[in-house]
């Protein structure tokens, strides 16, 4: 951030009066602008044994496999937020979405919330504009080194350990950054 | 947002090409403002049967009372900001965080995430700059007409509930807008 949104000044990153963190300012108007973490919302898409997964048509992580999920955006609850992004990437009309894992991402100021939801038929989808290919998986049939984000792994391993037990809490936790490994 | 904060230009809102929301795009350089969602993280402070409650010392709703609650900032994990933001309105040092409610403000373009934790003792807490005082209040006494929040009042109503049953579930729900009701 260079200028304010408001007035169109100039801002300066700096510590306002009685609070502990610098933040953009501006130098005409003196407005304090705000930076918060955003969220993202996506679904876990179940078909019997099976779970729906994305292959990534853009960047980053192009060419792997990805649970759909996006940015939540304004005027929208969490829930709709994962259906409509599971909509445009996966053409999936998914049903009873129940909250699965919250994951706090601090280093990229994020924080994913990833939904258990049902296909309502084997074939309910089909590539969206930024998916490459989507398909059914089994367990067995994971491409375990070819996932795109420590928050799709750490979902799908903690619902495959749920499903033997039959029962599903949400699990809230933190992921750190990602080793950056390029798919050669 | 009338400027871009990249280069001082000036913005216009409207549709980027191929997509289908209004956005803030600069009329210079191009590029797309996008505005999302903010979560709001607090604690729903327990010591033995009670809960703890803050009367607020700021506006909206200066002198009704509420959790523990504020906007989470970038480089934390939600639990790291509920635990900050008790600590600045009631110097509660709260453990245990368990995620409780997640609740969706659409209208407001805000997500609630409320957790649930212990007190270390029955003096532990006092008012922060942002509370005219600090309390805590056996479900009898909790002051259901001057609860400054519609989240605060169904976090709560589910706590009694659950606390019945001694099981408490991840509550995920929306909260329509509130109709305000001036103190008097």
């Amino acid at each position: 951030m260079k200028y304010c949104s408001d007035c169109g000044a100039t801002v300066t990153h700096k510590m306002p009066e009685g609070e502990t963190r610098l933040r953009f300012i501006c130098d005409s108007c003196g407005i304090i602008h705000y930076q918060n973490p955003k969220i993202i919302a996506g679904v876990l898409p179940l078909w019997g044994e099976q779970v729906l997964l994305c292959r990534r048509a853009i960047e980053p992580r192009y060419g792997l496999w990805t649970l759909p999920a996006g940015f939540m955006e304004n005027g929208e609850t969490t829930d709709q937020a994962a259906a409509r992004e599971t909509h445009e990437e996966a053409n999936a009309p998914v049903s009873n979405l129940t909250l699965y894992t919250v994951i706090s991402l601090p280093h990229a100021n994020q924080v994913y919330m990833i939904y258990r939801g049902e296909l309502p038929a084997e074939d309910a989808f089909s590539p969206g504009t930024e998916s490459l290919e989507t398909r059914l998986f089994h367990e067995a049939e994971v491409p375990w080194d070819e996932l795109a984000f420590h928050t799709v792994r750490k979902t799908l391993e903690r619902y495959f350990h749920d499903r033997k037990h039959g029962v599903f809490p949400v699990h809230n936790f933190e992921c750190p950054p990602m080793t950056v490994k390029l798919a050669t």
